[in-house]
């Protein structure tokens, strides 16, 4: 029985034209976070289970992980997120590196899920994070990368907002300024987690569930997406006061697409102050992109004196549903530079040719078929090959050669060392 | 209890200076596939265990796989080879495709093995593919291309030797020439396959084995390691004609290190016919480095019109000890272009000229722990940082700024427009 050509479900296979456009993604990743003085680094797809039990979610953890026994009985699993591993790392090192690091890596996760638009059950992402520094200046140039990296792609600042919050600041809220008890504050901390995906009728009525009392208050409270409309006493609070002068001095660059966001929550367990999230305004696409948050705890839990860290994890599934929603997608164009057709038995004797081409900085293919010319070209311009060039024994003899450029019909005869140059700068 | 901060066993992280190593690899991979207009492409590491249990080794399917029934009792397994999964792909658009194809890919593969020198659980491996040519243009492109990576690393032709076989030589060889029965042959070719990991008198004792009246024959030509020493009626065969030609016009683009093996086996039992592999020749590393070969059947096991395929494996654990045995690993270079360190609480009003030097193509970390400037000078040092600008509020408001050079102290007044200039072109 033959063989299925599908890929695995919920897994992409990417043809050429497909990794094109991967690789313009990860090209801007990779330069934004480069001049910013971020340095790459990697490591491997598998990792022992139990880095995430601690403080990865445990809807993740138990439902959501490739988790398996190798052949040596180790409990491992394909990562689902790059933070427990980059903490690991980190802690494996940390008397030897130098601080603060700035690092950045693109692995591929994988997370056992319900294939569904911008979910898919593996995703390339970019994790970006600053170790070492404490300080507001931290939390402002991770969301300054962020938001650059938005830029680079062409987005305006009406395509996204940065929501802001603080978990420190959501506790004071339910617990001190509200006044909820300790399993209410858990039970709506779960509820608007998913604040997004419920109509406000479920919501409302969630809430006079766990406290009816204060409902009307909580539900004033969420819906204030600026410093300036929440009560004065969170205003007051050392933690609102952070999160505003951090807006003040996005602004300040221009970043002026943020919003407070008290219900912002994250999924994570290990974050341990201000989460951010880039959510997409376009109705169609009404959904968060990307985000990320502090946590200062994460590296310690590997045995070692803990580091504060801040850090954001951009997804290429979400990123490309927003650059389609708001026509952002670059047009990927044919990466061949010229194809050589050959007139009689001349693959040898073009060999040199075809390496002085390619020393020109040209990408050659020559059709070695040995087929008449018609059927080449044919080929040829069914591979999407704009430019094409003729070469028989007359032309070797020579070193004149025709160069026609498929889409205008167009031909010149030139010599070597005219031939990069014509197409390169056509 | 502290979480464990070693990597998953026999799999490696990638600090910054090992990923930059890798990107160079990478980088130059990429560069010589794209200039003989391959495309790249990509799978998922996970893929259908069956797959591999039609054309992939016994060996590395029933005892080397990473193989796990997926939370949907799918059978799936981490790929330990690409070349099934760029076989799916091509199927599943037989019709579609414009013939030939060119494509590379540089895929993450899993094998439960023991680690040791050259041989890890995880490598990274460029795959280089052409569909589509059953002719010798395209047994010679792909060697060519080879060959073309290994000179561009800087190998010289004396640090490496391409050995060339065909299956179909060796099944003549040994059924036909020599005379062997089908059990016999298939013993022998097990035998071979490992006639570089056995002591001469273990192969001459395993030989008698199988067939006492031919083992002095056997290693006759066992030993004949070109063309010209073969028995004339092997000569004469249409392959070994075939392998003499492809020598020659390898030998006419300057690849001389070519070498007759028809001992060479390669382990996938995909291959129709030539197989090669390249050898290091340097006695402390002398083992393959890659190999490829033809697998004309392999796209037609997915139930579609059969493809000649002609196709090489490269992974970066061999490639790297090759590299390092010969002393042609480049200097890692720290990549950071400059450290800002700040005089004072300027990080905001710093924030444009930051800008601006990102833009002019620099980049760019700032020290923004507010610490004394002896302290920052002394972790910018510690980072490795060779350029160092100085910025408080009279840099901001002259726009004349102190451009140091730590390694060798030099320092300079510099406006905007030309700390990049000096820094590029240093």
């Amino acid at each position: 029985m033959a063989l299925d050509t599908k890929p695995y479900k919920g897994a992409r296979d990417f043809y050429p034209a497909d990794k094109q456009l991967q690789n313009y993604i990860f090209g801007i990743w990779r330069e934004v976070a480069a001049s910013y003085g971020y340095q790459e680094y990697d490591a491997p797809i598998i990792e022992p289970l139990d880095i995430y039990a601690a403080k990865t979610s445990q809807e993740i953890v138990n439902e959501q992980t490739y988790s398996f026994e190798d052949r040596g009985g180790r409990k491992v699993t394909l990562r689902p997120e790059m933070t427990p591993t980059v903490s690991r790392m980190v802690a494996a090192k940390r008397q030897e590196l130098a601080l603060p690091l700035r690092w950045y890596s693109i692995p591929n996760l994988w997370r056992y899920e319900r294939p569904q638009r911008g979910r898919l059950r593996e995703h390339w992402q970019l994790n970006v994070d600053l170790f070492g520094i404490a300080g507001i200046e931290a939390d402002h140039e991770i969301i300054a990368i962020a938001d650059a990296i938005m830029q680079r792609f062409g987005a305006k600042r009406d395509m996204y907002v940065i929501r802001l919050n603080s978990r420190q600041l959501t506790n004071y809220i339910l617990q001190d300024f509200i006044g909820l008890n300790s399993e209410q504050s858990a039970a709506t901390i779960r509820l608007i987690d998913r604040i997004h995906k419920i109509p406000a009728d479920e919501l409302k009525a969630a809430l006079n569930d766990i406290a009816a009392d204060k409902t009307d208050q909580l539900l004033n409270i969420f819906k204030a997406h600026s410093y300036d409309a929440l009560p004065e006493d969170i205003k007051n609070h050392k933690i609102a006061q952070h999160l505003h002068k951090l807006e003040m001095m996005l602004a300040r660059g221009g970043i002026t697409n943020t919003k407070f966001d008290v219900t912002l929550m994250r999924g994570f367990d290990y974050y341990t102050d201000i989460v951010f999230e880039v959510f997409d305004t376009n109705p169609e696409n009404s959904r968060a992109i990307f985000g990320g948050g502090r946590y200062d705890g994460l590296v310690g839990a590997f045995g070692v004196e803990p580091l504060p860290t801040i850090g954001f994890g951009l997804g290429d599934v979400t990123l490309h549903d927003f650059l389609q929603t708001h026509n952002l997608l670059p047009t990927i164009k044919q990466p061949v530079d010229l194809c050589v057709i050959t007139i009689g038995d001349v693959y040898l004797e073009a060999q040199k040719l075809l390496t002085d081409l390619r020393s020109d900085g040209l990408k050659v293919v020559v059709d070695s078929t040995g087929r008449k010319i018609d059927k080449q070209l044919k080929s040829a311009d069914k591979a999407g090959f704009e430019w094409i060039l003729f070469v028989g024994e007359q032309e070797l003899a020579s070193g004149d050669y025709k160069l026609k450029h498929l889409p205008s019909g167009k031909e010149q005869s030139l010599g070597l060392g005219e031939i990069a140059k014509t197409i390169k700068t056509s």
